[in-house]
């Protein structure tokens, strides 16, 4: 560090620099809560301004937040296992069942287009194997905060279409999650065989239906018990562990740690303890996870990005990426609602295609070009969807939208995702001081 | 490690073992959270608990937790700061003002006398004068939390005794962060002259001055202009975002980082987004501060506090402890109420020594039967009080303890301090799960 921030982060005698890291940390904090904000302000999510304010404080620009630094990468994990874990927490597997084909049907085509489209786009431009499997995995996943969000502002979360977009999101994390393990796998140097990506498809799948199954004989009776225990934070600090140990053991069977933390959420969501959990773990998520976006920021080169190819790639993705999803709304055919709606309302790709990217750099597969890209292909789609879909649709049909009547999604989707521009100054904001 | 355990925690490629740090994390959470119950079981504060938590976990009985490991290091050093900010923010400054001369009394004499004692029991035993300035000072500053607590389930919070106490700890605990600051800058090696000493404590002094001058200034608007902000945990983020800064500048000023943080507190104390700010730092200081309490615990050293010097010393500076503490409060002769109970109410160490305790072993002045002998000294001061507060007063006036209806002092009292066993079984558990 060459900054002029280097001159009051000396080293304290002995152990790590704590006051530069303390320092560090309030930058990160500071600096991603301004620019989120300021994200909000615009109609935007707040994590696309976490990963501008990353960006900004990167080698790129201002050279203060070193991608590299182990206590904050260490920081950086725990956000995303606390953000999986609330994803999972917030995730109603009932609600497949429930929109039950169409959503079902729009999940898969919403999964398979765009990774088809993302292959074939990075193999034209040159992507070995290994790096055009990262690069279409990463265009799997619809952010299931952001469209929440979108549609609940827009009144339309209880509606078909809500409903269709939230299942068919839900099977999205899912699935992009046990894709992530496989290419975790293959990028790890598993190699591409049959019999390696139906092994670790197993275990990742096994593992998500396999916690869930027991969790439900272990984890009502934990939270049970510990409820009990006349000390204040130990169903919050139960709670943390179960995700620690679970994220472990994912690791331990050959999965990816946040398929153990989002499963670990999928299990707590079905107690009696789910909302103390929720209220008991945003503080650390407000913490926590700031600091995971703003290193996956800190890690673009923004001259790398600059260079013709990766402009080029990174347009190319954006389209795949938002075709892939619109078309994959048409998908149902049978159902006759407003399908252009859906597709649109599935086209952000948020947090979980960064932690694709994130994984691809970490494991050396994509280069600053091609990371660039896929960071290039989340900003634009999570950019575009708010006021694309205010456009579609009317003013709310009762003045104002239902997000936040929808109780289990709020907390999450009032931090990660916008409010739509066009109806703001007519529309209540409550709950998001 | 060669613990059974490591088989779990291979190394992840690249970077540091996640999956290993998780498992030790969960360790510690869950057995300080574990042994901190059963403490409060027998009517013991949980401090206790997660110490013996830590000694279990550490070298000398499981070996599970290093307490060198430099990523644990740093979560208990942020466990640290923000156990100081929550004190602070706690902190009535005024409180001292009203108790007027009686607690001011109370608090030096209670500095004093343990401070002396203390230096002539460590020098008779053979320390050098900066390790026996270390263990004096480690004997000055009671635990507010824990006389607090005490006091409120005994129904004598509001009393006369009650506020003197509670003046006299305010006062003790600015006056043991000064000393801290002091010492650590002897025991980092300026050496002793008498220069060096006012100087140090007037830079600590004038920074709790200053920054709570200053703060009235600053922070106010500052968190009236980040309350508007409709994002979710925008006034705790800048809250803890000016705790890591003022810390830091503490730090760079040649004081302590915990002076930085407790005066933050003292700051934020005066604002009106203080319980907003203190309900949010709850579930961090519950992630945080138990590692701090058990990486301490993990640094005792079983076989070196066992030599028959070290357990001479530890008996020795827990007599001077009560005696200087309890002679304290007959100081104020000129006060008629009960001053045993106010002496005896001071006696917990708690906290405060172990900070100072720790900050010795990493300053290389306390050997490990010195820092056992400290240690002991804070865990025997601590537990002997509430039975010996018991048996010294009647049964709660009402039947039932005030401390829960002192709004101000519940979060951190009911988390670090104990209940008061004989009159569990008929009082009411207000607040604790």
């Amino acid at each position: 560090m060459t900054a002029p921030w280097a001159l009051l982060a000396a080293p304290a005698s002995g152990g790590p620099d704590i006051p530069g890291l303390l320092l560090t940390l309030a930058a990160v904090l500071a600096a991603t809560k301004l620019v989120g904000a300021l994200a909000r302000r615009i109609g935007q999510p707040a994590v696309l301004g976490e990963l501008v304010a990353g960006i900004l404080l990167g080698g790129s620009v201002l050279g203060v937040l070193d991608p590299g630094e182990p206590v904050l990468k260490t920081l950086a994990e725990l956000g995303v296992l606390i953000l999986l874990f609330e994803v999972g927490l917030e995730t109603d597997l009932q609600a497949l069942r429930r929109v039950g084909g169409v959503a079902l049907t729009v999940g898969v085509a919403g999964i398979v287009l765009p990774f088809a489209g993302g292959y074939a786009v990075a193999t034209a431009f040159g992507a070995s194997t290994i790096t055009a499997l990262v690069i279409a995995a990463a265009m799997t996943a619809t952010s299931i905060g952001i469209s929440a969000r979108v549609l609940g502002d827009l009144g339309r979360l209880k509606t078909d279409e809500g409903q269709i977009v939230l299942g068919a999101a839900v099977f999205d994390d899912v699935m992009g999650l046990v894709i992530l393990a496989v290419v975790g796998g293959l990028a790890a140097g598993t190699g591409v065989t049959v019999a390696g990506v139906t092994t670790t498809a197993l275990i990742a799948v096994g593992f998500v239906v396999g916690a869930v199954a027991l969790g439900a004989f272990v984890a009502r009776p934990l939270m049970a018990a510990v409820a009990r225990v006349p000390v204040a934070g130990t169903v919050g600090v139960t709670a943390i562990v179960f995700v620690f140990v679970t994220a472990a053991i994912a690791a331990k069977v050959g999965s990816a740690m946040i398929i153990g933390a989002f499963a670990a959420g999928l299990v707590l969501h079905g107690t009696p303890q789910r909302h103390e959990i929720e209220k008991w773990v945003t503080s650390l998520g407000h913490v926590f996870v700031p600091v995971f976006f703003a290193m996956v920021g800190a890690e673009v080169d923004l001259r790398a990005m600059a260079s013709s190819q990766a402009l080029g790639l990174g347009a190319a993705l954006v389209a795949v990426a938002v075709a892939g999803k619109v078309i994959a709304g048409f998908a149902p055919w049978w159902f006759r609602g407003h399908k252009l709606l859906v597709g649109v309302a599935m086209v952000p790709r948020g947090e979980v295609g960064l932690i694709f990217a994130q994984m691809g750099v970490t494991a050396g597969v994509l280069a600053g070009g091609e990371f660039g890209a896929v960071i290039a292909m989340v900003m634009v789609t999570t950019f575009v969807t708010p006021p694309w879909l205010g456009a579609l649709t009317g003013p709310p049909p009762d003045g104002r939208g239902d997000g936040d009547s929808d109780s289990g999604l709020n907390e999450l989707v009032s931090e990660g995702a916008p409010q739509v521009p066009p109806r703001r100054a007519t529309q209540a904001r409550p709950r998001l001081s």
